[in-house]
């Protein structure tokens, strides 16, 4: 099999990068300058996010395929401009690859990419194309667009808001257990060190593990939730309920109640948490990388919110709290009935590696 | 000596970037949202370049000051804004760790990203924070402006133009051999095993030494060549002057021809060159890393541009060429009249480390 060093760094960025398409509008120079250069529409504001993805830290070789990669950093940085109820434009791409990766790998990282931009719409302007002693690093900073107006932020959740979060938790957590543990996917099926799995269990796995492997940004409710004036703050979920309610709460100068019994947790992470002997609501309170949306809304439009997510047949969302005086703390009422501090157990790297 | 994971994620972020300064203009929101939200001048443009350092592959741990690292990430950034003429403004910053860094070692870092920072008024507004197994990685995103019709590119050179280079060219690639051949900078000093040399010699090996560990981005040039409209196509000279003028004259469509005579070649380069047995010429020609600013100018503008250097006290400017039909290729004619085609040798990483 071929290794990049026998393509060479300009080699790499002809074969991979050099067509990538650049039809979009507002651009004027993308890729071949020495920085891209871009017009911004009037009464629009810039938006620009960044995130990194290293190897051994926020992924393993044998258990990411390229393509879900390629995808998966393009994909956490589209899930911040959702946050900010902005549309997504452009995107630059660092990379650092080990010279003796095999040429096929990068052209699944660059197909699973290419993909994800086609299916957003963003055109990739730029980047960065290094060598790596041994581990893969991925690098992208994506800039989005959204009406001075419609811009969401972290910070302006009021007492007496109710609290949603999109879609599922607890699911991509799950599904890293599950990669830990041995299970893997293979063309769309899940297998166990080689053997394929029960039917009904399999189901439950493979849903886990997308979650983790090839989660979706929700683009299109941010949008909406902007457009429509109807969300007052908004963070996706990357680090864990736990800590980016903590993050609203504390840029907004207030508490919350979180009711336990309202997390919308899955058959699948009950299913798998039972089996992997782990607490479904822990899994969905700090498990992280769920990359939903959590945001806070007055009571008055929570009917207006359904009737938007039913007509552009949105994501669902659901309401798990409320948001309280700052003096009140960040609580959780759990299933008993009692309440305590909800603390935060979000994921840190530099402790839990 | 406290190490980076005794900290945390949080801990870093708080102590270390936290409190950078938010005071620009322009901005609405800086870090601790999911993306940073910006304004753009009426009649500008957006410019954005990203570049990334891998411990082991742009530099050693041994041998690279971490102040000096906070510059470069920055100020090789900050050169690519100086190529198209415009300023720099914000920057997005990722950093992968080793958890076991000393802490030190990530504030001394600061430190020197802190200060280039100020040196060039520009503000950091986001970026992300990850470990590392074992190499430091560094990944910036520079944004900056200019106005429309004060855009330089690297398409835009015509035959007959005159090829210029700012400052000295191939003391970066000296100062990566000395680095290499033992000898080091330790609090402004050059010494080599321990023992500090020669008076003479020192201070042309501190020359070299810092064009490489510490390069000068030439903004206020860059921004004379574009505001004057003086340049009509412009690189910064990273990956080396045979490589950098193939970019140019690729992307303008052109030939040209450079005089190895009127290279800007210091004594210094000429000292060491001579006692590290490589050739000066070689090491001005395919060196790279200089940043410093390769641009073509229309002849009738040369004694304007001799004025406004002198003028604004810029750095000098070295007509090395001409641009020429594309029919003619890139040559070079040697210093025995000589002249053969000019070959991209330029630094890949992916072959050469």
């Amino acid at each position: 099999m071929r290794k990049l060093y026998q393509l060479g760094e300009l080699g790499i960025i002809n074969k991979f990068f050099q067509h990538f398409s650049l039809a979009a509008s507002g651009i004027n120079l993308g890729m071949g300058d020495d920085a891209a250069a871009l017009e911004i529409p009037k009464g629009y504001m810039q938006l620009i996010t960044t995130d990194i993805m290293v190897e051994d830290i926020h992924f393993e070789r044998k258990y990411c395929a390229p393509q879900f990669l390629g995808h998966k950093i393009l994909a956490i940085n589209l899930s911040d401009i959702a946050a900010m109820g902005g549309e997504p434009r452009y995107f630059l791409l660092s990379l650092g690859f080990p010279e003796d990766l095999e040429v096929e790998f990068l052209e699944a990282f660059i197909a699973g990419l290419q993909q994800t931009a086609k299916d957003y719409n963003v055109t990739l302007i730029g980047g960065d194309t290094s060598a790596s002693k041994k581990y893969i690093i991925l690098s992208l900073t994506l800039l989005g667009q959204v009406k001075k107006r419609e811009l969401i932020t972290r910070s302006g959740a009021k007492p007496g808001d109710y609290t949603y979060v999109s879609g599922h938790i607890g699911c991509s957590a799950v599904g890293l257990n599950l990669l830990k543990a041995g299970y893997y996917l293979d063309s769309g099926m899940v297998f166990k060190r080689g053997v394929s799995i029960d039917k009904d269990e399999e189901k439950l796995a493979r849903q886990c593990l997308l979650a983790h492997l090839s989660p979706s940004p929700r683009l299109k409710l941010g949008r909406v939730l902007s457009a429509k004036r109807l969300a007052r703050a908004m963070i996706d979920v990357s680090d864990g309920i736990s800590r980016d309610l903590n993050h609203i709460c504390r840029l907004s100068k207030c508490g919350a109640l979180l009711y336990e019994e309202s997390l919308p947790i899955s058959e699948a992470v009950h299913y798998w948490a039972k089996k992997l002997k782990l607490s479904p609501y822990d899994l969905a309170l700090h498990g992280g990388e769920d990359y939903e949306l959590l945001f806070t809304l007055p009571p008055e439009k929570a009917e207006e919110l359904e009737h938007e997510i039913k007509k552009n047949q949105l994501i669902s969302a659901t309401k798990i709290g409320e948001i309280k005086d700052q003096k009140e703390g960040i609580k959780i009422q759990h299933l008993d009935g009692t309440r305590s501090m909800l603390t935060d157990k979000g994921y840190d790297h530099f402790r839990d590696s």
